[in-house]
């Protein structure tokens, strides 16, 4: 059993909140468990921060979030900026991935290579944060994201942290009177073609904390799983989800 | 210029109407200008129609769309039914693409290699008919499907039967207290990494009609336009859309 330590959270920010407020908390609480005093950020979800050149994008959402990180009293280097990603990786104290644009993030990570690096890197015992998209990646692969496919990842394949698919933002309804599919209805459509994996409706204001060989659920709201030919359950803070380390992939 | 005839539709069917009601007259109007008599149908977004079984469920979905299109005096063969389906759709008297899943339907259109041969048949004059899915890969690619991305598809690249992307099922807001992405964020992320696509955001209850060098909106709606370092714009049904035409790919 790898050693892993994992904080996957639904949203970085409940709608009329400071960015980062709701998780604060257990981030803290995350980081002084480990003695984090550094982290690696990969921003490579965050495309359209200045609208009209993603290496700005880049540039500033990395000063949000050392915004965020630098009141914690850590210190953010941001893999962008690293001549040798791969590198940077292999020396972290901690791997940070922040949300964004899935399909975005998962070209970009195969295509420096990170990818495999992080992966390693985590397994082998590195702590992990990612939320939203950043919470997605660490699943074995991208296919429950709620993101437009902007750019075309080489893969669709993921870090595999976990055995099982989360939907981060799980929403129940539509709009009324819209007529497109419910997230219930596509998660539904993932299972019909992936009879095989279990998918954790990560609701906003949620997160899973990953600990060695436990999980917990984390947060304001129940979550929702869903297995093919199962109906789907709601799980409650403080109950055991641990079958979701069991499910198969 | 190619002789083009396509029927683009933003979704079949507005929230607790009857299945294709509200495109109705516009398709009846399609087929008797074209004098069309059967149709080939693509079912292969229609994945989960039969949970359980995706072949049963293009035939649920073959027998739903015949039962609409034998209403109007058309028959209806599946391409999912066909030995050798490109041989299929080189034999076609109009060509009938489905809503559902996006990247299970480009998935299956390159698989099957129906992707080249519906594009020589339509761009040589077969009139075509798409909603929803089968709306966005007449598109360059499918990169602004509202889709989740439950298959991987060899390529994202489409049909390119018009040089703008449309966003079917376009939506203005997000459910009260969400804090995910807006559609508009989402089209605007899209530009961000795509900056000389157009796209055009098609609510529920539009279509576009275009024949020959000719273009319409038509439907309840406006449309809403993206481009990149332009405020979007709203176009009205009757408004002049011929500049998509001209958008640069």
């Amino acid at each position: 059993m790898p050693d892993l330590h994992l904080l996957l959270i639904s949203n970085s920010t409940n709608a009329g909140e400071e960015y980062l407020a709701w998780p604060r908390v257990y981030i803290q609480e995350f980081i002084q468990e480990y003695g984090i005093a550094e982290i690696l950020f990969v921003p490579y979800a965050g495309v359209n921060l200045a609208p009209g050149s993603i290496e700005k994008s880049f540039d500033l959402y990395t000063e949000k979030v050392s915004g965020f990180f630098g009141g914690l009293g850590m210190s953010v280097n941001s893999i962008h900026l690293e001549a040798d990603p791969v590198a940077a990786v292999k020396k972290a104290g901690a791997i940070v991935v922040g949300g964004g644009n899935t399909f975005h993030l998962v070209k970009m990570m195969h295509e420096t290579g990170i990818m495999e690096a992080v992966r390693e890197k985590v397994i082998s015992g590195t702590p992990y944060i990612g939320w939203s998209a950043g919470a997605n990646v660490a699943c074995p692969s991208m296919k429950t994201t709620n993101d437009m496919p902007i750019s075309e990842p080489r893969y669709f394949s993921c870090l595999g942290l976990v055995p099982f698919q989360i939907n981060p933002h799980y929403l129940d309804a539509n709009p009324a009177g819209h007529g497109g599919e419910t997230r219930e209805q596509r998660i539904l459509e993932f299972l019909a073609v992936n009879h095989d994996m279990t998918v954790a409706g990560l609701r906003e204001g949620t997160l899973l904390h990953l600990k060695g060989d436990t999980i917990q659920l984390k947060g304001s709201r129940p979550m929702r799983v869903f297995r093919f030919g199962e109906e789907p359950k709601e799980i409650m803070p403080g109950d055991d989800v641990g079958f979701l380390l069991s499910s198969g992939i």
